[in-house]
């Protein structure tokens, strides 16, 4: 017989007819009576109950159905009396697929964060990663959708690089070289013509200067792809290997951008009320009681469009009214989530997105404004949201030759190895712009989620590389 | 004035309408009475064509528009009476965003692709690649839209790994070692206490195994991510950076595989003939004429489903009526490229889905058959294409721990690093199987192009990893 998915069992109002499901099983409760099986296949957060009599069925393969064995079922669906559910299956043969001893590390219910990543490889099967991974592949989904109605071409950026020019943050080395042999120079310099590539490589931190190659070339692209950082941050915020999404249109203004990332973001957020109601309303009952409600408010007002030299003008006048920062508040400094979050949660309460940053903050790449030299400005744009503070980066970038160059030798940035991107500026330059949104922000973000290494199946962070 | 892409320009019949294009010049021929510049945005293949009226214009602005250089035109949509375009747009307003001297490396027509190789930053601006990056992007979209209607979850597996079980291929080796100083212990051999992840890392060469933990638990999951083989191999059909889809299905049959792996790939090749007719058009006119005819082939019938040792009968039968192999054909060997065309392209002239491999060419993971143990086949499942060989990979797995113990001794596979893998096997074990499709295998067969580095935006092989 034909299995049936339980996402689509529970749909079913074909009472009275035969249906197949296999999954896991999550709990079985006997009696002398009647044995309940809540049964799970991944393909939905909510279990469809089995009802067994057990006079009918061989007592001794009963009790091997228990927490986290995989069975398959059939039975006559019928409409449900129990309060929660509206269908159940009233089991006519059972199979057990695969046993579960009580070894199992996910027998126990409640379990903490901290023991499920050391089994990552099971926790997938538990409610809340689950719901996450589900939520996950919605996110994925909804950006594909986006960009693809909206005439934006999916562009892979390569992974192995041998430049670093955005400084954008440490790098793992790439190499095939015997580590026992290592080739030197005269001055001691370790050679690279025998490694793989001819010369030093790296994983990328960013796809973004390739992405520009390809918006100047079709238009519109946009990369989603992993991305590196090497850096020795042992936080709840970062990982050492995660998914990033870059898109870079030609064409576009400051402004442009800017609906652009508000008008994108939204759609990701009305993708998941839309289409992972169960999974977020199991997520709102048991990690984070406002989730839902955060994330409607995101959908209900305009973002603030706020320049930066305004913003420090609100957080100086907070100052002066009493408000403590733990950092103090002048021109030209980065801000620090204390400021981002007084101007999101408290001044404006919605989200923000701040432009114009002063230069020595921001990126060489930035298109200038045309201020005064001493407090010059660049056209970056910020979004800035409650919580999570920025989850997205981006900016105009300066597509005159003259002005980017003047730029890369006052910041004294090694450029030898780009001539290939100084190109884009040399030949039919145009003005264009994008951002960047580190995907598992967006996944806290939509989840509710804490911990940025229980949104992604098997996190990579300094000195863990399980699985 | 709002821009409108040249794709929406084209379609639109708004005859008598002011419009605005902005794009790279495509070509710029000058008469005393008229110009015509040939304008492309990268949103089509198809150029618009702009008619100057150089008296209205001044002079050595008209002469700065050469092939390569970025304008911004407005003017009035009018319908062309010209051959082969359905509109042409008459120029009231030129201004030119980015000037193109004469070194532009893209200015001369048929150009071979190694020159374009060494240019892949600007290539993308020619038909022949804008063409290639745009069916590639489709080709990722039908593959995201094909999964999530059928119910599978988008899970990224990680990249960076410290287990190689598969042994699918040499690795790059990941670290952030300091290669000058490396410490190492009383036999010499080195400490990797120290690197980030506290032990040796590489890059995948494949999500599998991390997949089936996915679908272990999920139900249905794939994966479309960077896949790196660190192996020397200089030919137009291996890269060390590329992207790899790999389903993987519980509560699956070598059937339901099949089934699967069939009406994927035709989903794919028809989303090619439904959405990327002009790039089609455009490859099957200047790279391979039999390229549209070919893909519509795949779409005609059932693919032949054939047991690996019914086709070597085949092939064997083949030999005695008198067809010359280069490798001699017998039961266990590994068929190669001659003879999987042989039984594609000669005999049965339609794809092949060869199943029931002798298990000793095969990976240690694949379901084994209860036939003889000196004939002993696993289930695996690969789809053979006329032209490209082998394009799908894949395998009902072994989802019974003792079989797959068994088989893991008798290779003498090093599973210390393995115990997640086995777990699965170990806990609530299931049916299930899936497959690996190499991405740029496939758009090499959706374009009709011969060389696998021109149809990755920037190709990494041996000794290359420019841009």
């Amino acid at each position: 017989m034909k299995r049936t998915k339980i996402v689509d069992v529970l749909k079913s109002t074909d009472f009275g007819k035969d249906v197949c499901v296999k999954g896991w099983v999550r709990t079985h409760r006997s009696s002398k009576a009647v044995d309940f099986i809540a049964l799970n296949d991944g393909s939905t957060i909510n279990n469809v109950q089995i009802v067994v009599n057990p006079s009918q069925f061989d007592e001794e393969m009963l009790k091997q159905i228990t927490t986290g064995a995989c069975i398959c079922a059939t039975g006559i669906l019928v409409e449900s009396l129990g309060a929660g559910q509206s269908s159940e299956i009233q089991a006519k043969t059972l199979e057990i697929y695969g046993l579960c001893d009580n070894t199992y590390p996910m027998q126990k219910k409640g379990q903490s964060f901290e023991v499920m990543r050391k089994n990552a490889h099971l926790r997938l099967r538990t409610n809340t990663f689950g719901a996450v991974m589900r939520i996950r592949h919605n996110m994925a989904i909804a950006i594909h959708q986006y960009f693809h109605e909206h005439g934006f071409f999916y562009f892979h950026t390569p992974l192995i690089t041998a430049s670093d020019c955005e400084g954008a943050g440490q790098m793992f080395q790439v190499t095939t070289k015997n580590l026992y042999d290592l080739k030197k120079d005269e001055n001691g310099s370790i050679i690279y013509d025998d490694d793989f590539f001819g010369k030093q490589t790296s994983l990328t931190v960013s796809g973004q200067l390739e992405g520009e190659l390809g918006a100047t070339a079709l238009g519109a692209i946009y990369t989603f792809g992993p991305t590196f950082r090497a850096e020795n941050s042992n936080t709840p915020r970062h990982l050492a290997e995660f998914w990033m999404i870059e898109p870079e249109v030609a064409f576009i203004d400051l402004n442009d951008l800017m609906d652009l990332e508000e008008d994108f973001i939204k759609y990701c957020v009305r993708w998941a009320l839309e289409n992972c109601k169960d999974d977020l309303a199991f997520l709102n009952k048991m990690i984070d009681k406002t989730l839902i409600e955060r994330l409607e408010g995101i959908l209900k007002d305009s973002f603030v469009r706020l320049p930066y030299t305004k913003g420090i003008e609100i957080l100086e006048e907070a100052v002066k009214n009493g408000k403590k920062f733990e950092f103090p508040v002048s021109w030209g400094m980065d801000l620090a989530s204390e400021h981002e979050r007084f101007l999101v949660e408290e001044h404006f309460k919605k989200p923000v997105i701040m432009t114009d940053y002063p230069r020595d903050i921001k990126a060489f790449y930035m298109k200038q404004n045309n201020d005064s030299e001493e407090r010059r400005t660049v056209q970056g744009t910020d979004v800035l949201f409650p919580q999570i503070g920025e989850i997205i980066g981006g900016s105009v970038r300066e597509e005159s030759y003259d002005k980017l160059m003047a730029e890369i030798e006052r910041r004294q940035i090694p450029m030898k190895d780009m001539w290939w991107y100084l190109d884009t500026r040399r030949y039919g330059s145009c003005p264009h712009g994008g951002f960047g949104l580190g995907f598992e922000r967006l996944i806290l973000f939509v989840t509710g989620m804490q911990n940025i290494r229980d949104v992604i199946p098997f996190p990579r962070t300094p000195k863990t590389a399980d699985f």
